[in-house]
């Protein structure tokens, strides 16, 4: 059983956090999921529905696997130096630090990426890049795996992420049965992002 | 301005609601969006993770929208007077009235889906489409629109609805933006459904 932190603050997207923990959450018996967040209750997305944090950053300890999402709240939570230092103490511990869409920014500046490769969202490539000159920014890429970091490119390319990682840890197998499930296209091929084009990034 | 009311009970499944709610939630100009269930206060999904409803049933009018998602819960939900009430109440102001998944079971129970064409989750569809036998359930079907009801099949199949049905009103170049900006790949084709065959209902 892997025990999952997926990290909210005000402003972060939707679906960056809901796809993967959809995908986590299809095995209850192998993955727990916890909300945490600077402070436990109520955080606001993007959008503008709230989800309740279960545990304040001072009381995690022990996650194998964290889960950062991106969304316009990244742009205030990247100076944020509770945020940093709790990233820093959870990768102390986990097994796997993971981001998606412009939480890759927040893994860059607490310097976890220094000297790896990742990507972030495509759309807002120029911003998310310049968060850190020592990361290897790969701008035509899905995900890109290095070590324990899994960094995923915007919005919904987290879900073909979390799909690859499950696939590592459990099995190409456990992987299609859960997209199956969700009726979901799974896109496999981590170089497939027809999206690095679209936003003139190749 | 739309208002969209988004239906929460505990178990409800976490991408069938927030994979719809982050196609709206790109347009906050256009879309307001409520989280709204029996109880004001925190309802817990299926995977564990809850969200906070912002209004309770009866304090609920005037919405625009109303996203019924499915997930374990609806196999209580059937049985929930208050949940057939309040989506009765809620139709009769709705424009539109969309579920995900086997959000459509609560629809149908409802009757609100009676002599009209309809689909819902493909792994579960001998127990979804039993429940109403005055539905004309589409086996192979991404999602089906018939007048204000517009339902799908299984979780990310409410994506590809909800681009559909911005599309409907805002135009394809809207939904298009929005899958772009969002790195989604829209399958824009309501006939495409490769699920169907998967579970040997076609």
């Amino acid at each position: 059983m892997r025990r999952i932190a997926a990290v909210l603050f005000p402003g972060f997207e939707l679906l960056d956090l809901y796809g993967p923990l959809e995908m986590f959450g299809m095995q209850r018996e192998d993955f727990a999921i916890t909300l945490v967040a600077e402070s436990a209750g109520p955080v606001a997305s993007g959008a503008g529905p709230q989800s309740l944090a279960e545990l304040a950053f001072e009381d995690c300890s022990g996650f194998d696997i964290v889960l950062v999402p991106g969304g316009p709240g990244t742009r205030r939570e990247i100076d944020n130096q509770a945020m940093l230092d709790f990233l820093l103490k959870a990768n102390a511990e986990a097994e796997i630090m993971a981001s998606v869409c412009t939480g890759a920014v927040l893994l860059a500046r607490s310097g976890l990426l220094d000297g790896h490769r990742a990507t972030t969202n495509k759309a807002a490539w120029a911003w998310a890049s310049s968060s850190s000159e020592a990361v290897s920014w790969q701008a035509k890429a899905r995900w890109v795996q290095d070590g324990p970091y899994w960094t995923s490119s915007g919005v919904a390319a987290g879900i073909d992420m979390t799909l690859a990682l499950i696939a590592a840890l459990h099995g190409d197998k456990r992987a299609e049965d859960i997209a199956t499930y969700a009726e979901y296209d799974w896109h496999r091929d981590a170089d497939w992002d027809p999206f690095a084009a679209v936003h003139g990034l190749v």
